[in-house]
């Protein structure tokens, strides 16, 4: 193969199709405003010359990268996992490319504020489950390209995300309902503080609580972390150890929660019996766990961040301060349950 | 703002800071190739300027994309995700951003080595995980760029992994060496068969049983999902109703050891009492559970396989043929112990 042959471009792929360069590229980036009788023959044309797309030399003729880049606190959980492996498929069919951002620090957050690499090399990017500064916020503003909140919401600006607001509350409620009145609350303890989602949940948890008429205690409020096992009992300690310990306990998701049920039967304090445990996320490890929890989609929340994130690139004319709540719902299951009456001891034997 | 001051070129840049457009492509992608004092007066013009790397212009100048892409088959799993937690600021760190091409099934797989998105959009592309045939394998030789594979192998090709054989080998040696002779194992049911890495830890299961003598029973080996709970019973049913049932399971990752562990209790059969369970992975549910297993580190496979990446893309004379093979080690822990003592009922009492 001669290097003429090697690295056919663009224009050769028009002119053995018959269309402009430009046509080549909106076809093969998936574009919709193609025919199929155009998209047939240029693909053929592409095939036979051998040509792969060159995000160069598309950008070139469109003046789009043909890339949606994402920003991540971490590709490490669940939700994100989730979200992502619905949004690159989704990109994918629609002829874009998929580029990550993993921004696990503060360091690292500085950094990409003040270089912001995404510019001019991407045509979207969104944001997922950042708790942003006002200064992070108005920079991104300045990016030139639509940029989409995911698992969280910006005022003014297109957003994706759960009423977390609502889901704390509702955790809440159902334990209230059950007759709970000390109700602890267990954000993830994280190295940037609270999330957004967190401390949304967080004032959905105060909320029904105030409701219902209880005094709030900050007391019932112990940041704990997955990854820190002597932590988490430490936490769970703390808990055990008021004057009037808790007869439930929210966690702000599922994994939480899960390695909460743990640490309580670890410690001999059965679960619902003497502690109910609520989580968020509706995980797969709640099923198998049997969780009581608060179901959210990731998986959906991806998909809808991707939508829209393509009508944005493709339409200016399109709404850019459209926010799309996706639902929530309570998931009763087998670690919830009305607390012990006063004074009844339960032994491992009632179990 | 103007529109000129609103794009500044490269070369706008590199005149600022009195060194050539291609000088300012290299620093601006953190290559260390640049002294510092050049590295600070380019970075001063940059900043000055407003200028945000377009990879589109540094790939005119240096021919190079500046993206490092991964193929993977989901990014909804503990491995993929602290895998690439670790690879995404460690290429930000070198300034390359980071693609990722997730291929969930196989008509994605068939039009993704059909088209080669990737081609001419990355400089080196890693594999995760992938069984692929040799056609597939052949058509990546094709791609004209540093092609790595990781958590698999392929002979002559640069790769990164762990020995899944011996690992497969030193969970079974674990079980036999507690007196356990019937031993199940149990790999992950996936749309496309067995992956790369659980045929070669059902290899080592095999060794190590033939090693000790004790012939092999295919109905001994069970796939099972973690997405699937009633799959999941089923498989422990069919485990429990051989006439000659297993004393101990290996499982072939560590989030589907839990699940059998809990599937098991929830069938009131205690774990390691009436039967033993290993995983692999040494997860961080692994901890929280208790549970026995083969440690492997994807965040080191991760890092490594980025490392080896940046040096193919920057060192065309390097070896391509390398395997870079990582270790792995048994964590013995509370979900592994002795057979009861054959005729012994171990009731729930003696939990």
């Amino acid at each position: 193969m001669s290097p003429a042959q090697r690295h056919p471009t663009m224009a050769d792929v028009a002119e053995r199709a018959g269309v402009s360069p430009s046509t080549v590229s909106r076809t093969l980036r998936g574009l919709t405003s193609v025919s199929a009788d155009v998209r047939v023959r240029v693909e053929q044309a592409a095939r036979e010359l051998n040509f792969a797309v060159s995000r160069q030399a598309a950008s070139l003729v469109t003046g789009k990268t043909g890339v949606v880049a994402v920003l991540v606190p971490t590709l490490n959980s669940w939700f994100m996992g989730s979200a992502l492996s619905s949004l690159g498929p989704l990109l994918r069919a629609a002829g874009m490319e998929l580029n990550v951002y993993v921004i696990p620090d503060m360091a690292e957050r500085t950094s990409f504020f003040e270089h912001l690499p995404a510019r001019r090399n991407a045509d979207a990017l969104l944001v997922f489950g950042f708790d942003l500064t006002d200064e992070e916020t108005a920079r991104l503003d300045d990016l030139g390209m639509p940029v989409i909140y995911v698992s969280q919401h910006a005022k003014g600006r297109p957003s994706v995300y759960v009423d977390d607001v609502a889901g704390g509350c509702k955790a809440t409620r159902h334990l209230l309902n059950l007759g709970h009145r000390r109700i602890a609350f267990v954000p993830t303890a994280g190295a940037t503080g609270f999330t957004f989602s967190s401390r949304e949940r967080l004032l959905g948890y105060r909320q029904a609580l105030t409701e219902a008429g209880i005094p709030l205690d900050d007391e019932l409020v112990v940041t704990m972390s997955v990854e820190d096992k002597r932590g988490l009992a430490a936490g769970i300690g703390a808990l055990l150890s008021l004057r009037e310990p808790p007869t439930a306990v929210f966690a702000e998701q599922d994994e939480l929660a899960v390695a909460v049920v743990h640490t309580l039967r670890a410690a001999r304090i059965q679960v619902p019996e003497r502690m109910s445990v609520i989580g968020f996320d509706d995980h797969q490890i709640a099923e198998w766990f049997d969780l009581s929890t608060v179901a959210q989609s990731p998986s959906d929340m991806g998909r809808v961040a991707g939508e829209l994130a393509l009508k944005l690139i493709d339409d200016p004319e399109a709404d850019r301060t459209r926010h799309v709540v996706l639902p929530i719902h309570l998931i009763p299951r087998a670690t919830t349950a009305p607390p012990a009456p006063t004074g009844d001891v339960v032994t491992e034997a009632g179990m």
